[in-house]
C-alpha cells in the first residue's frame, strides 16, 4: 500500500529515522542503562521494538500506561515515574501481570502505595524542575517511612526536566549540579537505582544508573532544534483541501491533530500561518509554489508526546511505501 | 456519587451553567436559526440536549462526526462545514442514515462529492478568515458546476472566524463587511441557506439564516474574556499529587488533558506556573494558601474544542453531586 492511499489526517513514522534513533540511543545506553519512557509514544508495538533492541525495563507517566504495558507482555520491570493517590489505579497496577515500581515523594503517596498492594517504590527527588519530588534532604526520612510500611525501596529518581533545552555550553555543568542533589538523596536512601534524565540530557547525564527517555524514538522540532544526534521520525500527513489564489492553502489537520504547547508545527516546503481545530493554513516557502487541491503534505510536530496522544495509530513508512501500523493503545488515563 | 470519588484527570460539566448557556442561545436563535457545531463538544449525548431544546440541524467538521451523529439518530439535517476529498469518507457520509450536506469550494471538491454519492452541497465562501472558501465572485460559477454534476445546491456558508475575538466596539461593523461578501455570493448561488457565524459573533451576525456555534455550550477562558452572555461550564478536575514547601503544588493533568493553543489554562484560586505532559504546576493565589496532597482542584481550559477532543467522557455535576456521564463519542477522524 502506498502512503498516498491513506485517509488523512494520519501520523507517519519514518522507519529509517526511527531505526537510526533506536540504534544510536541503544549504542550509548545499552540494555538496562535505558528505561524507555512510554509516555512519549503510548504504543506497546513501538515499545516492543525497544524490547527487541535490548531494553527490558520501561517507565510510564500514567497507571493506564503501566497496566497496558503489562497486558502486552512488557511488564518485566515497569516504573510509574509519577505520583498516584487513586486507590483503584494503584490496585490495578499492583494486580497487573508485571513487576511494578511507583514513585513516591510524600507520606501520603507512600501510604497510598502501601495501602493498595504496591510492593516497590523509588523516592522521587526535586532536582530543580518545579514539579514533583521531595526535598533532597528529606529523601532518607521518606525511605525509612516506606520501609516501615513494608515497601521495598529500590532507590531514587529525579527528573531534570528544566534542563532538556539547556544550551549545549552550560548543559553538562547544570546537569551535574542537579544530579548532585539526586546523588545526595541516594546516599540517604540506598537501593540499586538512580533513575533520571531524558532525551535532552542523554549525553550529559552520566550520573544515573538508567536514563528515562522516550522522545528520541520519534523526535519533534523542539528537540530537533538542539544538537541531539536523533532524526525527525514523526510526521503528520495531510491532504490539501483548499487553495486560495490570494496566496494560501489549507490542509486537513490542526489543533486536534497536533500539540501546540511548543508553538506552531513546521512544514518542509511551506510556511505555517496558523492552525485551527481541523485545519492548517500555510503560504508558499522559498520556491513560491502553492500546492494543488488533493496534494499531500507533511507537517512536523513541535512536541511529540501530546501530538501522539491525539491519535489512534501511527503508520510506518519507508519512502512512499506503507509497511504497517502501530496502534497507539496507551492513550487516555 | 460525589465528584470527589471520580478518578482524575476528569472533565466536568457544570449542568447549571450548561443549561443557562443553552437556554440563552436558544432564546436568541430558536429552532433552525441555530445549527449547533458538534466539533466543540464531540458528544452525541450533549447534541441530544440541543435537539431537545429545539435544534434539529447540526454541523460538523469531520466525516466521523457526521456519521456518528447519524448513527445516534441525530441525522435529520447534517452539514459537514468543511471540504473533503477522501472517497471513503464521502461514501460513508452518503450512505449514513441521515440527510447530509457538504461544503464545497472548488471544482475538485464538487467532483469528489458528486463522484461519491453526496446529494446536497453548500458553496463555501471566503469571507476573510484565511481558511477554506472560494472567492465571493466565483461562487456562482461553482454553484453552476455543482448543479451540472447533479448536486442540489442548498445555498452558501462563510465563516468569519477571524472576528470571533474582535473587540465589541468594531465587531458589528466588521461582521457586516464579511457577511456582505457572503450575501453577494448568495445572490449568485441561490438556495435557502446562508450559514455562518460562531459563538463569538452570535449577536452581531444578523445576516445569516442559521448560526454555526458550539463553544457557547461549554465555554472556555478565551471566550470568557469577551462580553458574551455565556458561563464557563467546562472544568478539568484534578488531584493534587505533590506539594513542595518551597512554594508550589502539582496536580495530575497537563498537556495531554488541556489544549494549549490559546495559552495556559486558569485556576480559580491559584496561579498556573506551567503545564507538562501529565502535570500542572501552580503557586498560591491571592490568599497565599497551598493545597494539601490529595486535595482536588478545578482548572478552566483556555480552548474548549481541542480540550474536549482529548477526553473519553465528560461528567455532569451540580455542586459536588455527580449526575451522569456523556461519552465523547465523536473523537478522532
Amino acid at each position: 500500500m502506498n502512503v498516498h492511499d491513506l485517509p488523512t489526517p494520519a501520523l507517519l513514522v519514518d522507519v529509517e529515522a526511527f531505526e537510526h534513533n533506536v540504534t544510536t540511543m541503544s549504542a550509548a545506553r545499552p540494555g538496562a542503562q535505558l528505561r524507555p519512557h512510554v509516555k512519549a509514544f503510548k504504543s506497546t508495538a513501538l515499545a516492543n521494538e525497544l524490547r527487541r533492541a535490548g531494553h527490558h525495563a520501561f517507565c510510564a507517566a500514567t497507571p493506564r500506561e503501566v497496566v497496558g504495558m503489562a497486558a502486552a507482555g512488557l511488564g518485566e520491570d515497569l516504573l510509574l515515574a509519577n505520583e498516584v493517590l487513586d486507590p483503584g489505579a494503584l490496585r490495578a497496577m499492583a494486580e497487573c501481570d508485571g513487576r511494578v515500581t511507583v514513585a513516591v515523594d510524600s507520606p501520603e503517596t507512600i501510604a497510598a502505595a502501601a495501602d493498595n498492594g504496591i510492593a516497590e517504590v523509588l523516592v522521587d527527588v526535586d532536582v530543580g524542575c518545579f514539579r514533583c519530588g521531595c526535598a533532597p534532604d528529606d529523601a532518607g526520612r521518606l525511605a525509612d517511612l516506606a520501609r516501615d510500611r513494608g515497601l521495598e525501596v529500590r532507590g531514587v529518581m529525579g527528573y531534570e526536566g528544566h534542563l532538556m533545552m539547556e544550551p549545549g555550553e552550560t548543559r553538562a555543568e547544570r546537569v551535574a549540579e542537579a544530579m548532585s542533589l539526586l546523588l545526595d538523596a541516594h546516599r540517604q536512601v540506598g537501593g540499586d537505582i538512580v533513575s533520571g534524565g531524558g532525551t535532552g540530557t542523554c549525553r550529559e547525564n552520566t550520573w544515573i544508573t538508567e536514563l528515562q527517555a522516550g522522545s528520541f524514538t520519534l523526535m519533534d522540532t523542539a528537540y530537533g532544534s538542539t544538537d541531539l544526534p536523533f532524526r525527525q521520525a514523526l510526521f503528520l500527513w495531510l491532504t490539501v483541501i483548499s487553495v486560495n489564489q490570494r496566496g494560501w492553502a489549507v490542509a486537513d489537520g490542526g489543533l486536534k491533530a497536533l500539540a501546540m504547547d511548543h508553538g506552531d508545527p513546521t512544514m518542509p516546503d511551506h510556511t505555517v500561518l496558523y492552525c485551527s481545530d481541523e485545519h492548517i493554513t500555510f503560504v508558499p516557502g522559498p520556491d513560491g509554489t502553492l500546492p494543488a487541491v488533493g496534494d499531500r503534505v507533511r507537517v512536523l510536530p513541535a512536541h511529540v508526546d501530546p501530538t501522539v496522544a491525539k491519535h489512534e495509530r501511527m503508520h510506518l513508512v519507508r519512502g512512499e511505501d506503507l509497511l504497517g501500523t502501530w496502534p497507539i493503545d496507551l492513550r487516555n488515563w
